[in-house]
């Protein structure tokens, strides 16, 4: 009985390889097609091919491919304004009938007003106060239903589609060759933390533990008998410039070998993974494409921006050390799901 | 040819279920084959049958499936002293020649004499001074080297054992099991979070950005040219106790539905995890074994420790709550992967 279980099994599999060498035959497809054929698309599956055939110089096992990605302009729209900031300006106004003081206190009434000019004149001081109101004296968990909640109904301004539709889908397709390839996909961006994490893995394929991003202090109580984790209005980490090689090591305590970011943000990131030995991977989206997406630099004369910037010194360095900059309007054919 | 190709995977996969169902049957095996039977061993396995199967009213979804384990003492041996503490011990003794004045200063006189009553004299600010001196200084990767050196030369007083053979191998079979089971299994550890990351693959199966611990203060730096992360000798986080589902919540975003520990820097864990919704299983090690492993508590007349302590509060709490006492004398038939 037992020899006859492993006869059928060595029958079975055998077919199975000889019907499945068939079928890849049939279906060997582009694993990138939303990008244009270029020296971007190019580097990148040279990279894998490296990285990932054994026998190769640069040959790096399974449990060390780790690739990071920043999330704001390099997985999804970061104009006209972050989309976290979005969320917040939208918590005050939801918030404001239970505080009418805000009408006459700043930068609440800038908020309530829509009045970015006031906005700008508060600076720093401004967001730190809008965010302690709106991103603090909950758990986690309520937070990250508020976070939810708002991110399956809230539209972008212009292109009437939810945020979490408004990713591109070149970035969409790389992803999943690199999992498909063996590595451990990781976003590290410095928006909120727990604000990306309830959706992540849904849009991204991407589990909240792989998730790395700035933080408020969070303290263990009892409410009410239940234990929770209370967001306190304080800030514990800012995962942004060299903030982000701090991040990765804390929360993945390996060197990726592949980065991809698009501002000034991302720059520390990217040193930090290709400063390490063996074959490593820079790449920085540019947006240089307003008539699908938005044109802002202000690198190769493109309109500066305060969202995203990504400055000549930047496109310097990049050219210097190898970082491929992928250029929205060459190298990406399609830029979401839904749009050419 | 297509439909050539997709009947020849019909007929072999069709063929191949047959002989696995043959294979299956023949192999039906114990997970947990070090576990005695007893409730335990049974709570174990009810618990993740109720969570697997499918339209139980109490299944989990795979990517809810998150598992915590405590380390010192509840994966490995952690009496008479925690194994940091022997490393950071041994790096006071290798940086000694270009240190002639510890010859002199507490608490480093301490170490090197082996004055275990002069350490304890100096208390908590001699660990600091310590750990300064042994865990800072360096970056992320060289520290990393030198835990992994030790821990690869360093044996246990008693067992005469490298340290990473002194885990419990009922332990290791559980993490097997939970993870065939589509569990993800975390480390939540007191632990120095870069100390255990180097080894934790190799011995439990659980990569770094799994590992979450006590941590120092890191720094991005360009050293030379090369950019690295540097470790200052300032605490960033405790990760014990109230410092646990923090870090759960930090590292892992999701409350856990099983945790298991081994003392009171466990309890708030525990309470975390059982705390949610649905179906959740705390467990806690009891060190009954002074035979095969060692006994102290000071729960349930065990002689009293400072390493690892369990008091009675903990086990009127685990009565209480329904948390699982596992007894090493009598649930585990075997203790280390090398002995009875």
């Amino acid at each position: 009985m037992k020899f006859a279980g492993f006869q059928l099994i060595a029958t079975a599999l055998h077919l199975a390889l000889v019907g499945l060498a068939v079928a890849q035959t049939e279906s060997a497809i582009d694993p990138l097609p939303s990008w244009n054929e270029g020296p971007a698309k190019a580097a990148i599956l040279a990279f894998v091919a490296r990285v990932t055939s054994e026998g190769s110089a640069d040959f790096v096992p399974r449990e060390e491919r780790i690739a990071t990605f920043d999330n704001d302009g390099t997985l999804w729209v970061e104009q006209p304004i972050y989309t976290q900031v979005v969320f917040a300006f939208d918590r005050v106004k939801t918030l404001a009938p239970k505080h009418p003081e805000w009408k006459t206190t700043q930068p609440f009434k800038a908020v309530l007003e829509g009045d970015r000019e006031a906005l700008k004149t508060e600076g720093k001081h401004a967001v730190e106060k809008i965010m302690a109101e709106t991103h603090a004296g909950m758990t986690s968990e309520d937070f990250a239903k508020l976070a939810d909640d708002w991110i399956t109904t809230a539209k972008h301004p212009r292109f009437k589609r939810l945020y979490t539709e408004c990713v591109y889908q070149p970035q969409l397709e790389l992803l999943s060759y690199l999992r498909s390839s063996g590595f451990k996909t990781f976003i590290v961006s410095g928006g909120g933390i727990e604000f990306m994490r309830p959706w992540t893995n849904r849009v991204y394929g991407i589990a909240p533990p792989d998730v790395v991003g700035s933080s408020v202090v969070t303290e263990f109580q009892m409410q009410d008998g239940k234990p929770v984790l209370m967001r306190l209005p304080k800030l514990n980490f800012v995962d942004d410039k060299a903030g982000k090689p701090v991040g990765i090591g804390q929360h993945i305590g390996q060197r990726p070998i592949l980065a991809f970011g698009n501002s000034t943000g991302d720059r520390e990131m990217l040193q930090y993974t290709c400063g390490g030995d063996g074959a490593r991977l820079g790449l920085l989206v540019l947006h240089d494409d307003a008539e699908r997406e938005y044109a802002y630099g202000p690198a190769d004369g493109l309109p500066a921006s305060k969202v995203g910037t990504f400055p000549q010194t930047l496109m310097d360095e990049a050219k210097q050390d190898g970082w491929i900059v992928v250029g929205m309007k060459d190298d990406w054919k399609q830029i979401f799901p839904w749009s050419r």
